[in-house]
């Protein structure tokens, strides 16, 4: 977030001085939508415009088998939030709610979730369904989504 | 993993030199098994023993709010895991598939997604039904469970 700004209500807390783990980025994710305001709030809705998420060639071998897979669980990790708010005012609601009572993108660790429906492999590049996040996202892991892929 | 030693078909890669993002533990998950073979498979299942999730004092005031949520989607850093395997021969397999193709903990990122019941909020302990790590596990989000705080 580049607004530093607290809305009434809102808590920072100072953030740890080191993180305790390190994260790489496995890839990109690909949308139509180049700003935060530009995303729609549709969450795990599997509609939408397809959206492309390319795979860093290092982890290519790590595809093998996902084509039999309908739909994916996707983690990414949301680049540009703050992540030292404790309370929050969001706009859709009338009272301030803690980071953990909301899916805020703003949290100490700003990885979001998805379940998105894959529509086909092409090398390096899944093209999929379902997607709300920012163009050039980076990506951190894609698996099975649980309950589909379950017999 | 504390065995080096690759299973047949198994690929591991070199992971990059230094990570790309850092994440914060928030807290610890705390669950009757020690260690990962006593684990079960349960996955999302919202069942099992009661575990406890003892919330990091700095991040206190992030629960406000949450005690209204029966599910959670709870993230948790499987930090035993290794991370450079890119196929994998899993012992359930007849076949090798790729890290992104298996829910395994072995991966790049080793984060684990869960959907929990949430029993009750004692100050900065969450007690909750549905995981099924081990013992210690660090925990890195808790956030409302889209589908069942959807209206």
């Amino acid at each position: 977030m580049t607004d530093d700004a607290l809305r009434p209500g809102e808590v920072a807390v100072p953030l740890p001085a080191a993180p305790d783990a390190g994260v790489y980025f496995i890839g990109r994710i690909h949308t139509p939508w180049a700003r935060r305001g530009d995303c729609p709030r549709a969450g795990d809705a599997v509609g939408g415009p397809d959206c492309t998420i390319v795979i860093d060639p290092r982890w290519l071998p790590a595809l093998t088998g996902l084509d039999g897979q309908a739909d994916l669980q996707v983690l990414y990790w949301m680049h540009q939030s703050r992540r030292d708010l404790a309370v929050q005012a969001p706009r859709h609601s009338a009272r301030v709610l803690g980071t953990f009572a909301l899916r805020s993108p703003v949290r100490p660790n700003p990885i979001a979730s998805s379940v998105v429906a894959l529509l086909a492999i092409d090398g390096n590049q899944l093209h999929v369904r379902g997607l709300d996040c920012i163009d050039g996202t980076p990506l951190i892991d894609v698996k099975p989504h649980r309950r589909a892929s379950a017999p």
